[in-house]
C-alpha cells in the first residue's frame, strides 16, 4: 500500500476534478504483478491501469488501491466491475469514498465475493488526497495559503522591493504547490505591486494551474499584464457592476457578489465558482487583503509560510485584516510540519478548530 | 572536558563582570579527583574549587579547564599559582583567555615545566561563554534581543491585548534567558503597555539581573511601576536633560546623551555605561521601538524569536524602524537552532555579518 500511496502521488495537479490513486496488484502468490496510477482526469482509473499491467496474473490475486473502488451510481461501475472481471480475489483500499456519486464499490465487491477491506495506511493516503477529500467535505476548494515573510513578518520593504527575501530553494518549493494546484489566486495589490505570471516554470509535464485574478474593481488588471498570456489559462474574478471593457476580448471572466462587509468579493461565491469549474485545490498566493478575507470567511485549510532568517522593521506585513482585533479571536493553529528549506524555515500549520463549511457561513 | 564545559555552564548568570569556568582535575592515574566551577562574581575560580576537592591526589594529575588559567598582571596568579602549588602535571584549557589582564596563564605554567596545550572542545567551551567573550571582544556587554511573535510577525492584537501569544513552554524558556543575563532592558512602550516585572521567578538560586528601564524623557515610568519594587535591582535610563522628579528618591538613574538621529538614547552610550556596571550579557526584551534601535546600531548579537502558530492580520509588528528602508539593507542574519517548545518555535539566529563594535561606530 505504501507503493500505492507513492503511485497516487503521481498524479497530484493533474487529475481534478477526480482524486489521485494509486493501485497495486499482486498475484495469487502476493508477488507484485502490475501498478498504475489516476494520471490525468478523463483518462483511465488506477485500478484499470494497474489490472492491464498484471494481465493474467490478477487472477486470484490481491489489488491494493488507495481510494475505495467507484461504483457509479447504483450500476457496476468501471473499477468494481473491471476488478471483478479480472479474477481479483480479494481487494484492500486505504480510505473509503466520501462521494455520493461513487461510494459503495466495496459493498457491490463484497457481495460478489471478494475479500474486502479497509485499510492499511489510511493516514497517508488521507494525506495524499488532502486537497480532494476536504473539497469532497466542505463543498468548496481545498484552500492553501501560502506566504513568504521575514522572521519580523514583513513580505516587502518599506519601498516594496522583495526580491528575493526567501532563497531559491523556497521558491523552487512553490513552484511544487503551485504544480499541485489546481489553481492560483492572487488578489489586486499583488497584481499592481508584482504583475505576476504565476505559471510553472522549470517542470516537465505540469498540468498548468488555473490563473485566478482577483480584481473586485477591475481596475488593477492592465490590459497587458502577464498573468493574461497564454502559459495558463486564467480566470478573471471581478465584481458584478465591475467595468472590464479595458481587458482583452475573450477574458474568461467571473462576474461575483461583493462581500457584504467590508472591501472585495464574497469569498464563498468565489470558491463556489472555482468549485463549478473542476477547481478541487487552490493555493492562495496573496497578497495580505486577500489573504484576510479568506481568513475571516474560515475558508483557510491549510497555511504554509516560507519564513527567512532576515528583518526588516518596516514594510507590508504578511497579512491584513483578517477581523480579529483582540487576542481571544486570534486564530491558533496546530503546526504540522517544520522543515529547513537553505536558509529559510517552512512551516505547515492547519486552522486549530474546524473552518466553517459552506453551509455555515451562508 | 565535556564535564568542564557542563560545570561551566552552571555559573551563567551568577558570575559577571567574570567568565563561567568549569574545571576537572584527574589524578596521575588518569581518574577524576575533583571537579569545581566559578560560581559567583568574587568567590574561588574553578581551578581553586577543583583542586580543593582533588586534595593531594592533584599531584602529577591533569587539569581540564574550559578557559585559560589567569596571570595576573604580569605577577603569577592565583589559578596558575594554584596549579603549580597543587604539583599538576598537565594543563588542557579549551578556549584561550582574550583579556589583556588575565592572559598568559599558559605561558606562565609552560615555563614552569607544565604540559600546557589548548582544546579540545573549543567550540563548546566558547558557546557557553558566548556573552563574555562578545563582551571582552568588542568592549561592551553581548546583546541577546528576545521577541515573541504570532506567524504574521505580531507581538500584539490590534486592541493591545497580547496574554498570551506563546506557550507556558516558551514563556518558561524566557525565564532561563533572563536568569543567564546580567541585564534585562526594555524601552518606554513597553513600561507604558504592560507595566512589566522582569524578575525571574520559580527558580532557585537564581542572581536576579539588573532590571534596566529606557525611559528617554522620564515620562514613561509611573512612581508605582512594578519594575521599581525591589525583587531585583533597577536602573532608569533617561535622557540628560530628562526631568525624573517624580520617580521615587534613590531610584538608581543613567543620564545619558540622545540618539545623534532619531529618538531615544544613543545606543552605545547605554551599552558603556552597562558594561561599566559590570554587565558583560543584556536581555533586550522590547519592545519593537528599542529593539529597531539597538539593530540600527549594529548591536545585537544573537536573536532568539518564539513564534507561536498563530494570525492576527492586525497588531503592532514585533520590529519597528531599524533604518532599513530596502530589501538590499535588509538584516540578513544565519539561523544558528529551530526548536519546537510545546506547539510554539524557538528560532536562534545570529547576523550573517558583524556587528560594529562601539570602536567603529564612534
Amino acid at each position: 500500500m505504501r507503493r500505492a500511496v507513492a503511485l497516487a502521488a503521481r498524479g497530484l495537479g493533474h487529475t481534478s476534478p477526480n482524486p489521485v490513486v494509486g493501485c497495486v496488484i499482486l498475484d495469487a502468490e502476493g508477488q507484485p504483478a502490475g501498478e498504475g496510477w489516476h494520471q490525468r482526469a478523463g483518462g483511465p482509473h488506477a485500478e484499470v491501469h494497474a489490472l492491464r499491467a498484471a494481465g493474467e496474473r490478477a487472477r486470484g490475486g490481491t489489488a491494493l488501491v488507495t481510494l475505495e473502488p467507484c461504483n457509479h451510481t447504483g450500476r457496476t461501475g468501471p473499477c468494481a466491475r473491471a476488478l471483478l472481471d479480472a479474477g481479483i480475489a480479494r481487494v484492500r483500499y486505504a480510505v473509503a469514498d466520501p462521494t455520493g456519486q461513487a461510494r459503495g464499490g466495496a459493498a457491490t465487491l463484497a457481495a460478489a465475493g471478494v475479500d474486502v477491506a479497509a485499510g492499511p495506511l489510511t493516514d497517508e493516503a488521507e494525506a495524499v488526497n488532502e486537497a480532494w477529500l476536504t473539497a469532497m467535505r466542505r463543498g468548496r476548494p481545498f484552500v492553501l495559503w501560502k506566504y513568504a515573510a521575514t522572521l519580523d513578518g514583513r513580505s516587502a520593504a518599506a519601498d516594496g522591493t522583495s526580491r528575493w527575501i526567501t532563497s531559491a530553494a523556497a521558491r523552487a518549493d512553490v513552484h511544487r504547490l503551485r504544480a499541485e494546484a489546481d489553481a492560483v489566486v492572487v488578489g489586486s495589490g499583488t497584481l499592481r505591486a508584482d504583475d505576476p505570471h504565476l505559471a510553472v516554470r522549470d517542470r516537465d509535464g505540469v498540468t498548468q494551474p488555473l490563473r485566478v485574478a482577483v480584481d473586485t474593481d477591475a481596475t488593477a488588471l492592465k490590459p497587458d499584464a502577464r498573468i493574461l498570456d497564454d502559459a495558463a489559462p486564467t480566470l478573471v474574478a471581478v465584481a458584478e457592476d465591475a467595468d472590464t471593457g479595458h481587458l482583452p476580448a475573450g477574458t474568461d471572466t467571473a462576474r461575483l457578489p461583493r462581500a457584504r462587509a467590508g472591501r472585495g468579493l464574497d469569498i464563498a461565491a468565489l470558491l463556489a465558482a472555482l468549485h463549478d469549474r473542476g477547481v478541487r485545490s487552490v493555493l492562495l498566493e496573496g497578497g495580505p487583503t486577500l489573504a484576510g478575507a479568506f481568513l475571516a470567511a474560515g475558508a483557510v485549510d491549510k497555511v504554509v509560510g516560507y519564513l527567512a532568517p532576515v528583518l526588516l522593521g518596516a514594510g507590508p506585513a504578511a497579512l491584513a485584516d483578517a477581523g480579529i482585533t483582540t487576542i481571544a479571536q486570534a486564530l491558533r493553529m496546530d503546526t504540522a510540519d517544520v522543515t529547513r528549506l537553505g536558509p529559510d524555515l517552512r512551516i505547515t500549520a492547519v486552522p486549530a478548530a474546524p473552518t466553517t463549511t459552506l453551509a455555515e457561513e451562508n
